[in-house]
This record gives structure tokens, C-alpha cells and sequence, in this order.
């Protein structure tokens, strides 16, 4: 056997094994319903996956629903798409800035409050295919809201809908709640580097 | 001085900090020029952020292009997306299915040359503000593409390109290559507890 026809042999092995337990995982799922997942950690790209799967969920004409717990004083590049190009994905920021901008408690539980109950109307409609709660672990970590409300609303949204949480922490009890978590580790970052964040790319 | 005096006065001392943190870090970065992420790691959510990467670069009204180097037998909902909402993104496909559903080496090579012409034209052209290349780790862990050839065009791409690169390994050139790397670890999955891949949020 030559050399080449070795190296085919040896791949074609590997890529059935790969194959295999890729199909087994796939076969062994057999439960449709809503996933809930949780994007955290402190690495670049939560935000951004939530947005990726927004867009997954329209390329079937679903319907979604995103609240965003924090935002910028400026609207990024995902926001004024959302907002000018997809009428029909209903679309709410919390719009207090961020909250180390504010320093004001007060303010911020009030504006928390108002921004959960839009998530409660979407996560108790169950025409919404996919809802995304960006950045929500902040209102759980600062104590803004309050987690048994929060993880009990989560818990009872209809047996369809998909839900996606973003955010650094969280704490266990919403880890335990959510079917996927992924943690996002910062390996490196562009700024340590003094590379300054890159218009319709970070922001 | 009340309980909620203290705490508001202790939270915002706390909220002060984090604040001059992040002013600190913004402040420190100085170079502005485009920058290659590299999402890598087992867990969900490397596509997708690629993906809601593109849609925060499309807010803006920048060009982007798209090289999928693996792709699964049927568009997934943010391609279907792509394809019919944006004909602005220069999209390409490898199109040989999932590699390791066609356990053929010598097909899968010439494929993944052919999808790299196309990549090579989008990182010498400085019209695209954003260039993702999804899945081309494994073409340099299968040993498909050359690695010092594809580094090279990485690195000479026009400077205010930036530049997302997907997929699990891929080696430690690549990351030290990048700006920015994230980690993305599967804390828990959805299938292992035996739930079906969901239509609009992984696929």
C-alpha cells in the first residue's frame, strides 16, 4: 500500500469514528422542546452569539423577542440592524446606560423592573420562537431582581420557546436551570494589546 | 446614616471602581485598525457569534464576506438568512457536506482549495470591513490547507480589515496570530440530557 492510499486509509478510519459519534450523540437526543441557553463568562462573543442566533431563528421567518438589561449610550451595529431592518422582531432596551455610568441604585431597580416586565409579556407568549435576555445576569448579580421570580418565570415559559441569557455570572441556580451553558474565556483581548475596541466588530 | 443609604452609598462606590476600570482600559488603547478574532473551544456559540458579528457589521452598511469551510447537507437558518435577506454578504460555501461524512481526502482537499481562492480574494481586497472564515481551523488540523500559507495571508490582510476565524484547535500559530482569542467551553449541553438540536437556535 503506498504512502498516500496509507494516509487516505488512516483518515477515512477516523472521519467514520468521528462520524459515528456524532450520529450516536444526534440519535441518542430524542426530546423536541425549547432550549434554554446561558452564554457566559468573560470572554468577546456573548452578545454576539445571542444576535447570530436571532438571525438563525428569522432565516425561518420565526418570531423573537430581545430585552437588553444594559446598553451603551450609542446604539452598535446588531442594535440599529435589529431595529431598521427586522420590523418584525420585537426590540427593548433598558436605556438607563450602563449601570457603572449611573451609580444610582434606585434608578437602576426601577428601570430593571419596567425591562423585566416586557421579558415576562414574551416569556409567557408562546408565539415567540426564540427570546434573548442579554445581559440579564446583571440584574440577578447586582440584585435588581429578584431570582426566585426570575428563575421560576424562566422555568414555566411555554415547552417551544427558546430562550438565550447572556452574561458574566449569574450564579448556579440559572446554570442549573438552563439546558446548554457556555463559557466564554477570555484567551486574549485586542485592548490589552492597545488595540481600540473596531466599529462593526466589538461595537 | 439608614441601611439603604449605606447600601446605595456602597454600591456606588462599587459601580465608581468598575467604571474607572473600564475607562482605564478604553483609554489605554490607542491603535485603531481592524482585528482578528479567533473563536475556538468545544462549546456552543462560535457560528452564531461570527454570524451576529456580520449583522452588527451590516448596521453600519460595511461590506462583509462570508467562507464557510463545512457545512452540513442543508442551510441552517442563519444561511437561509444570509442568502435571502442580505445580498450585500458575499457568501460561499465549501459544499462538500460535513467532512467527515465523506471520508474522501483527496476530494475534501481540493475542495478546501477551491473555497480558499475565494477566502484569499476577500483578504486582499480592502473593500471588505469584515471577512469570516467558519470552520477553518479544521483545515489546518486535517492538514488540508498549508499552514504558513494561510498565516501569511491572515497577517497581510488590509489593516483596517478585521477578520473572525471559527472552530475547535486549529494550533497555537493561529492564536498567537490573532488580536483576540475566546474559549468557548461546553459547561453542559442540551443533548447530553437527551434534547433534540432545536430548528432556529442550532441549526
Amino acid at each position: 500500500m503506498s504512502d498516500k492510499d496509507k494516509k487516505q486509509q488512516s483518515h477515512q478510519k477516523k472521519m467514520e469514528k468521528l462520524k459515528d459519534n456524532v450520529d450516536a450523540s444526534i440519535a441518542a437526543a430524542d426530546t423536541e422542546r425549547g432550549v434554554f441557553i446561558l452564554l457566559t463568562g468573560n470572554g468577546k462573543g456573548k452578545s454576539s452569539s445571542a444576535f447570530g442566533m436571532v438571525i438563525r431563528a428569522l432565516g425561518y421567518g420565526y418570531k423573537v423577542g430581545v430585552v437588553q438589561f444594559i446598553k451603551g449610550a450609542q446604539l452598535s451595529g446588531e442594535e440599529l440592524y435589529i431595529r431598521d431592518q427586522c420590523p418584525q422582531v420585537t426590540f427593548h432596551q433598558m436605556g438607563t446606560g450602563f449601570t457603572w455610568d449611573t451609580q444610582d441604585r434606585s434608578a437602576d431597580i426601577a428601570a430593571a423592573e419596567k425591562s423585566w416586565a416586557i421579558a415576562e409579556k414574551m416569556l409567557t407568549d408562546d408565539s415567540y420562537h426564540l427570546v434573548v435576555l442579554d445581559e440579564l445576569t446583571y440584574m440577578l448579580s447586582f440584585k435588581y431582581l429578584d431570582q426566585d421570580m426570575i428563575l421560576s418565570t424562566l422555568e414555566n415559559r411555554p415547552a417551544n420557546q427558546s430562550l438565550v441569557v447572556t452574561g458574566r455570572g449569574g450564579g448556579s441556580a440559572l446554570a442549573d436551570l438552563a439546558d446548554t451553558v457556555s463559557e466564554i474565556k477570555e484567551v486574549k483581548h485586542a485592548y490589552n494589546a492597545g488595540i481600540m475596541a473596531r466599529k462593526g466588530v466589538d461595537y
